[in-house]
């Protein structure tokens, strides 16, 4: 498939990803589009000429919306039906539709550098797991020594935890330093500030399709078609703060200040080629044989490539680029996202259209493919250094985070983007 | 102030009180109400009709719609207005434009056995609390002994996590016994089924107001004008998924099930009167002083008297009423609503219009006190009685708990109504 406009085939923003996301213009409110090369294509133009349209008589419009949640309802028929149809639409050999009206091309096309992106959905609920079995180990062996670094239920479920919605925000959002209680003295009261610990998570997350009813789990075998697109996640943390809230209920305010994600859902379908088999769970490989309602037939793992980057102030004032500091997987997971939403609805939980379910940091087995500074500076103890003489152990105020992330197989590349952020001081 | 409608004084639905919720009726969709007696005043039909309204020009209508989210969002003073407005309005002394307009009086008064109750608001974020010190020391007690039962963190912070918003649910509706994992054998590897331990918790939650935006905290001392009323929580609970996942992350599947709210959401102005002085927090009283941004001059407490009644299925057919098992107040809250969100959003995390906090379970001293059949039946190991010989330790499939509570001090009665649910028969 070749596509009309002209595009750089290497970016991995080519036919075969065509990301949804939702961008305003100058001229134009929040609309869902899809991202071709250096182009945003607006669906919501589209839809309301005829030349694409979801499947289904009578069907109400989807695409003149801030959110890509009443698209992200209609299921994977539907997805597949309006990706096939694009793909027809966008490419030299296909439809002429679009192609060959200039009028209405002029109106549906616009030039990436012209558009502000939004959230892609109205999150209902976004939840955090904790799937990396490399992460877990090295946080439980630093906070608990190496024989009981995993815990006893950690290779039996996808261990997760309910996270903040309302603080999940788009790509290029400032996060201000939180402040809040930290505990630095063991032998003396807490005290409130800044925190001084500020990390990242590298993970990946994903974004619910239809989702089920209250008391109807979704099996894992159905589970895929429950699930839109995935994103990049930078789950901020302060550790400082964290560390002294988080027994017995687990993470609050040391994660609920901010979550960053990518603007764009790549979608499942654009994945299918990246997927992979996972590392063994049973016991040939050595690991608890998974209770049959997660016991998963079809690859479990994607192959997305990941990487972190930073750029402090000094950097950025001295025209250097950020540099990278991490590279990852998303192999590195040990539960897939089907298991974690089988897991997560087993009790009869409901998930909704737009619900966001990240992965958890996602860490390899050596300390250059680590997803947090936490980890890669091993609490602070090991700084990294960067370009101009500078180093870091967790994050400084003006430094500037970026993840990225790419699937690459045979030839064909399906890109992420990015999901970047910079560190603002605290305001108390 | 008393009503023109004929009502009982003494049921906690007079002028004093007008709480606020979402009904339907055969004829209606929803809309927002006020309770009063044993009817309910439609305010859509009164905001249409220019009867009441609210202060500002150009005000765009708030009660024509299935959730009290546009009305929470404006703040106390337009509460204040229209709660003054409609104590006017529904008074033998006041205005006479709801009094003697007979076709209005027909149009907008509704007697509450023709209607249905729907969840108060669109829920964005679901917060749970754990603050009262009775319970953490019980809970504490049973897991890790009586010397190390509140954890550290406790009296210096109100403790809490995100739970799930999607499976809220008003009064009323059933909730499906939820099936998970579950270790009850130490040297085992963990099950799968349908919870055994399936338990309640009592609380008391507040819906947030105006709220604030991410990265600007609200001051302890600006807390109670984010607070738009209270409702009853039932945190239904199953203790052994619970036991098994919450470690390191918190409560996950043990809870995210079902969490049952009362439908009628009493303001914060209704419960001004019931205000005392809490526990002293501070070394006088031999708890550590809160750090400043904690620390609240207004009282904290409020004076609720709270019940949990259970009736079996055998009950239910031979006639006997429910009975009550435990009797609390929410003056065995040590960390007040004011504190609650002024810890939450002291990191910078947004609150938005609508999000609910609960006060996690709400215990007192003695045994009959408790707030969870955890508690109640300590483990398990002290069966309740109830009529007809029957025992239990927690609920069985059909088992139905009412949760109430009302507010009585100086002949004046504030009633919150109540939360029910029936257990149903797990589905797998």
């Amino acid at each position: 498939m070749t596509p009309f406009l002209d595009i750089d085939p290497d970016t991995g923003f080519g036919l075969e990803n065509l990301p949804y996301g939702v961008f305003s213009t100058d001229k134009e409110p929040p609309r869902v589009g899809v991202r071709l090369g250096e182009f945003v294509v607006d669906l919501a133009v589209l839809e309301s000429h005829g030349v694409v349209g979801v499947p289904g008589a009578g069907r109400q419009p989807v695409f003149d919306k801030g959110s890509l949640n009443a698209f992200m309802a209609l299921g994977p028929d539907v997805w597949e039906a309006v990706r096939s149809h694009l793909q027809e639409l966008l490419s030299t050999e296909g439809s002429p539709a679009l192609r060959d009206a200039a009028t209405l091309r002029q109106r549906a096309i616009v030039p990436l550098a012209n558009v502000t992106m939004h959230l892609p959905a109205r999150i209902g609920d976004y939840t955090d797991f904790y799937s990396s079995r490399q992460h877990a180990t090295n946080v439980g062996t630093m906070f608990r020594g190496p024989e009981n670094a995993l815990m006893p239920n950690w290779l039996h479920l996808p261990v997760g935890y309910h996270g903040r919605a309302s603080s999940v925000v788009v790509s290029g959002t400032d996060v201000v330093r939180p402040s809040g209680q930290q505990k630095p003295d063991d032998d003396a009261p807490p005290v409130f500030g800044p925190s001084k610990l500020l990390d990242i998570e590298l993970e990946l997350g994903f974004f619910v399709g239809p989702g089920n009813a209250l008391g109807e789990p979704i099996p894992v075998e159905e589970a895929s078609r429950h699930i839109f697109g995935f994103v990049l996640v930078n789950d901020w943390s302060a550790r400082d703060i964290q560390k002294w809230e988080y027994v017995p209920l687990g993470p609050f305010l040391g994660k609920s200040f901010a979550t960053s994600i990518s603007p764009w859902v790549v979608p499942t379908a654009a994945l299918a080629p990246f997927r992979v088999e996972g590392e063994p769970q049973g016991a040939e490989a050595g690991n608890p044989e998974p209770l049959p309602y997660l016991r998963q037939s079809e690859p479990r793992s994607l192959d997305v490539d990941l990487a972190v980057a930073l750029e402090t102030t000094a950097m950025r004032e001295g025209g250097t680029a950020p540099e990278i500091v991490a590279r990852s997987n998303a192999t590195n997971l040990y539960w897939s996202p089907e298991q974690q939403l089988a897991h997560h609805t087993v009790n009869g939980c409901n998930a909704r259209p737009g619900d966001l379910m990240a992965s958890g940091t996602i860490s390899g087995e050596e300390k250059g493919t680590y997803g947090s500074f936490l980890e890669l500076t091993w609490r602070g103890s090991e700084p990294i250094d960067l370009p101009g003489g500078e180093t870091r152990t967790f994050l400084q105020d003006g430094d500037r985070v970026v993840l990225s992330g790419e699937a690459s197989r045979d030839g064909r590349r399906v890109g992420f983007g990015e999901v970047s952020g910079t560190i603002r001081p605290s305001r108390t």
